[in-house]
């Protein structure tokens, strides 16, 4: 059902690069509130086109009518979101230092500071998500938020609908400076824009084995540049004995629920479960899994990927199916979880500490907290990690989450990790391989920091200085003036 | 006069490292004012110790003392600025987004992020900056604010201040975990403590060569981690027809100091001046370099590359000398100008616009704005640029510097370069290859968020967050709580 991506011409790459370079200063130099007025035209265009978009959706990704809706939904919330914090201006990180000739290190010049946009900004789209980490998604939506020209690499898993997405974006954005936003096509292609010198930066959401491909290619340039990738997570639950003994059969289907939801093809899917040995929930678990309906993965590609994953997960000695997954003859596949120790997972963390992507998870029973607390140490980096405890267990939780919060960028306690708030404070990020950029989110409000970089003006009389800057702050937004926080004016000093 | 580096005994740098990794969870949990305590604590001592400090420094740098005071003074101000910053507690980033059961997007969780520190940091030391880039410079001052434990990799340059500093610190710090800063010296022990995964974060001021080298290496490990190298800049100053009428004998003074001073080893020494043609400032520019005393640069292998760099520039066709610089007898430096035209700068690329460490630099002429923006755009990134411009030659000024913008960290207006001002609102960095993150800055208060993450809590219990996302904000710290900043506490909510 998918339609069939071609490589983007060289000669329409090279139009497409040059005309990003030439949008870059006319856009970065357009008021934020403008800027927002584009992201609102955006949203308003896909929320337009909705009829038309999810079908071809549905179609070329496998995904049922309602979680598209849904997400959907989801991608304009965000880009209205982005354009509510551009307007409010917290973002520019505005501050001032009035010259101060007596400072005891010497006389020191007036210092103002804000971010600029990074430049052209090489977006490559997820297939999960084929709209809110596709052609109009989180990337696409902080990076033009930034002011950054975007150069969407499409992904092939859902061609039509990124070339319909990005058609209704272009037409959007017919008041942006031309190049603002285009599409191009192909591996090739992309890897050629990202060695691009008028690239300034790129994100990516997928797999651990391209996304450091390019991270490194990225790594390569003669001028490096940054790269946020959101790769890999097994994003482990760990649940305690008195979790288990207080609401171990809740705890087992919502688990269920989590690691299945959208066939498993979540970068937060838990795919691991720790059990206190003796647990007693292993019926409750494989009944939970059997009652889930088998469903179509994204593509033939990915179901690949996810049936070779799971031949290397069970061929682990020490291994055992629960419950054993299938691929149904009409190519759908029904969910699977296996089950092993710490001492066995400990002893193959090259294949059972790697994402399985798709609907398979993998219960590890510990033996007392310390296996508990060795397991947790043994993690690479996580998007989440989840503890349920009982609330007479804070001596386990505790050091628990402390150990945790080395390995993840979000702590869950008692729930899931499926679900990404768009909220001002989440973050969707966390050490490598969950990303290649730890410091960062691709989820929420802060996701605009990854495009754009600081610029200090020193001495500049007030003409010269970005709006933003001058005294006058006729923007009303917040700036750090002298280390106070005001929306005032800076009253006149003799400068 | 430079005492000898060996390299750090392989089993001692493992007991560093092991050191450095135990002690990163204790010094992360640490209240911020504790660690503004260790810090002023380390500022004290240094104070205490400048008439020890300061003549070891003048001995092995060649460095004047009044300026060694002056940089001593410095280092610990920037301690004592990151203790302030530690007390006043908005560096943590904190942002509460309290549970929305009536979400447009569905029930939101309670979310709660801050930053945490990345754990131990490996920092390079500079050799021009024997105080302020080196063993308790800002990289240390940074990390250790942000609470990651520092292993100091020592400059050759200056081994024994390098050695007494490193005490002086370790003294200073006996009430911090142990672990929290340790020494480190020699080139292969500085790459194999790079290379080794309980090193979370790298931090370099030095060359081009040596830092991309060493940012290579970071991002080749299994896992990559962040590194912050400030390598080259050029520095260039643009001079306008106007601005050379109005006070060109002035601009030449200035020039001729900003690039001669500490015998041009600063990393914002102005390498290039640009004047229009027929600026008429030849014999000003040409008696204010014969003016200079001769000076000795920071060791030999320094004065080497200045050498082997002024040789290379002097063999460009095209490039002329206004005053040739001199290695006297006793090896000390007299500075050099050279000059050439836009096309010639143009047309040598590769050998003019690249940083010469020392007291020489390079005026190009320029034939109308033509010219002097193509040389604009023709520059690659830097520290700084500097416009000196007349009042009514905004048409000119505000073009230029809209392009110096895309190639600069900070813009000075009729000033120059040198002095970098320790203030919040100062920006030290720059595109590549003036730094490696263009993010971030390696001076001022904002120079801590490079070795910060975030991590989000999803509901979690009050006793199992870290103090700063409590309800009740024991800190007094300054929060976003639901999109409005405050320092009070949350009312009690249902969760």
């Amino acid at each position: 059902m998918v339609g069939t991506t071609t490589e983007t011409r060289s000669e329409t790459l090279e139009n497409v690069l040059a005309a990003a370079a030439s949008a870059a200063r006319p856009l970065a130099e357009l008021p934020p509130r403008d800027r927002a007025a584009l992201l609102t035209s955006v949203a308003e265009a896909l929320d337009a086109n909705a009829a038309a978009l999810v079908p071809l959706a549905e179609r070329e990704s496998n995904l049922p009518e309602a979680r598209l809706t849904g997400e959907l939904a989801r991608t304009t919330f965000q880009l209205r979101q982005f354009a509510t914090q551009l307007r409010e201006g917290s973002f520019l990180d505005v501050v001032i230092d009035t010259a101060d000739p007596g400072h005891p290190l010497g006389p020191k010049p007036d210092l103002r500071r804000m971010v600029v946009p990074l430049g052209p900004v090489l977006v490559f789209a997820a297939s999960n998500f084929p709209f809110a980490f596709s052609v109009a998604g989180g990337d696409t939506a902080s990076a033009l938020a930034a002011g950054c020209p975007v150069v969407l690499k499409a992904h092939p898993g859902h061609p039509e609908l990124s070339r319909r997405t990005a058609e209704v974006v272009t037409a959007a954005l017919a008041d942006a400076p031309r190049g603002t936003f285009a599409l191009a096509e192909g591996l090739e292609t992309g890897r050629a824009a990202l060695l691009d010198p008028r690239i300034k930066a790129g994100a990516f959401t997928g797999s651990v084995t391209a996304g450091r491909a390019l991270s490194d290619l990225a790594g390569s340039r003669p001028e490096p540049i940054p790269f946020y990738g959101e790769l890999g997570s097994l994003n482990p639950a760990f649940v305690t004995p008195g979790a288990v003994r207080a609401r171990g059969e809740e705890i087992a289907s919502g688990f269920v629920s989590s690691f299945t939801l959208g066939a498993g093809q979540f970068c937060t899917k838990p795919g691991l479960l720790f059990l206190p040995s003796g647990h007693g929930l292993a019926d409750r678990l494989a009944a939970a899994v059997r009652g889930v309906t088998a469903a179509a993965m994204l593509g033939e590609r990915i179901r690949d990927g996810f049936t070779s994953s799971l031949g290397a997960l069970a061929d682990v000695p020490g291994v055992e199916p629960i419950v054993s997954p299938a691929v149904e003859e009409d190519g759908r596949v029904s969910p699977g979880l296996f089950g092993c120790t710490v001492p066995t997972l400990l002893a193959n963390r090259d294949t059972l500490l790697r994402e399985c992507f798709g609907p398979a998870s993998l219960v590890v029973t510990y033996e007392g907290n310390d296996e508990l607390f060795a397991a947790a140490d043994a993690l690479e980096g996580n998007l989440t990690a989840t503890v349920h405890a009982g609330p007479d267990e804070r001596d386990t939780a505790g050091p628990l989450l402390e150990r945790l919060r080395d390995h993840a960028g979000r702590l869950i306690v008692d729930g899931w990790p499926t679900g990404v708030a768009v909220s001002p404070a989440m973050h969707h990020g966390g050490p490598y391989p969950a990303t290649t950029s730890p410091l960062h989110t691709s989820v929420g409000a802060t996701a605009i920091r990854r495009f754009l970089r600081p610029v200090c003006y020193q001495n500049a009389p007030q003409e010269l200085l970005p709006p933003p800057l001058r005294d006058r702050n006729e923007l009303g937004i917040p700036r750090l003036v002298d280390g106070r926080v005001t929306t005032e004016h800076l009253t006149a000093k003799e400068n």
